[in-house]
């Protein structure tokens, strides 16, 4: 059997997977650099809706199969981040906000009209992982936080300066995650390092994080191929 | 409660999917049109492998939520068609020829190194419905033969025509599947017809075969993505 890895071993191979992290993706490059049309905008938007709305019963399944109540109580204020305490709050609702300021009606995106299937499969495949793994594997999967609050501002600075008409509300979601995302990255990192005994389950862990990162590059993927009249039924996919 | 659909009406309703059947996705097209290069080929071979090796476990999913001995009988020659009576024969062995014909190796596609995971979760998503939904609709879903003798018997002549390096032997998976298609398609949809009963359950169908539609064009979608060098990391993905 081998050794298990050091914990700076294990957080070492888990930090490795930054590079295969969403914020290299041509998509996001191109949503930086201020060369997405409005229409890819609200594309984009109405597509990462299914990511986030998924999200909250992503974590209840993670909660649903964990025995043990210090990480259940832990995980339950993810859902509540999510859903928020009434259907004016939350990161869900936020994210509706941003939805609308880039011009889309709440409606539509509710609708999930313009969500494309391959996005849907993604976003289904990473709620199903966490119905079927372990909580500790469908946990480590969250783990893109730890690559995420560079993101996050960078992200904030570039839509200010290229999407000037995206009404400031509009952002919220960016500005609330920022704040919280890199104290729940490092909480998050130290609950995996500690739970994972093994060198199996850190393997395993390593590996959910990976897949993880697929999840998110073939949404992204996904996305891309329908900008820019270069998929095959253009933008306003109906 | 709204009336049934008539037989006619019905079959109707199944047929008037056709168009989006993946015979007319631009991948396919370029396919036809002897425009892709070896790489690309390839790329599809590995790719469109994942979904050939699934199906089998696909039909025992039908088959393991099926109370009817008549359907399930019925059903069972197709995990003989794909799995074979032996290691040599069988539909995933042929496709497995036709890599090989194309300048994989085999020991490369069953590795599949080479699928990406948009394809992977788009074929997953395939499997998981014939887990998790009614057989009549996962049943319904393979209603997509109906549409595939033409888009079969078109691919053969133009392989044939533009990829002759592609040894006969390696088409053998379409020679094979024209010949049994056309009447499966036909008892599939007799069958379809045959057991819907409510209108709820008729639309439930023709949900399914547009959500087996959608399926099929995603994994086109990321295989042209990763194409040509329009996709984020080229054909060569590793």
């Amino acid at each position: 059997m081998r050794r298990p890895w050091s914990e700076v071993e294990f957080a070492g191979a888990l930090r490795a997977l930054e590079s295969r992290y969403w914020d290299r993706h041509p998509f996001h490059q191109r949503l930086h650099d201020g060369l997405l049309s409005d229409d890819e905008l609200r594309l984009w938007a109405a597509n990462r809706w299914y990511y986030q709305r998924c999200l909250p019963q992503k974590d209840a399944a993670i909660i649903a199969s964990c025995p043990l109540p210090e990480v259940r109580r832990q995980w339950l204020a993810r859902i509540v981040y999510h859903d928020g305490v009434d259907a004016h709050s939350g990161g869900a609702e936020k994210w509706l906000r941003l939805a609308e300021a880039v011009g889309l009606e709440r409606d539509e995106v509710l609708s999930e009209r313009l969500v494309l299937p391959g996005v849907r499969f993604a976003v289904d495949a990473y709620v199903g992982f966490a119905l079927r793994r372990p909580w500790l594997e469908a946990v480590a999967s969250g783990l893109t936080e730890l690559f995420s609050p560079g993101l996050l501002t960078h992200r904030l600075h570039r839509m200010r300066e290229h999407y000037p008409w995206v009404a400031e509300d509009g952002l919220a979601y960016f500005t609330a995650r920022i704040e919280v995302v890199a104290a729940e990255g490092q909480a998050l990192l130290d609950l995996v390092v500690r739970s994972a005994r093994t060198r199996a389950e850190q393997e395993a862990c390593v590996s959910a994080l990976a897949f993880k990162c697929d999840v998110l590059w073939a949404v992204l993927d996904t996305v891309d191929y329908y900008c820019g009249g270069t998929g095959p039924r253009g933008v306003a996919r109906q």
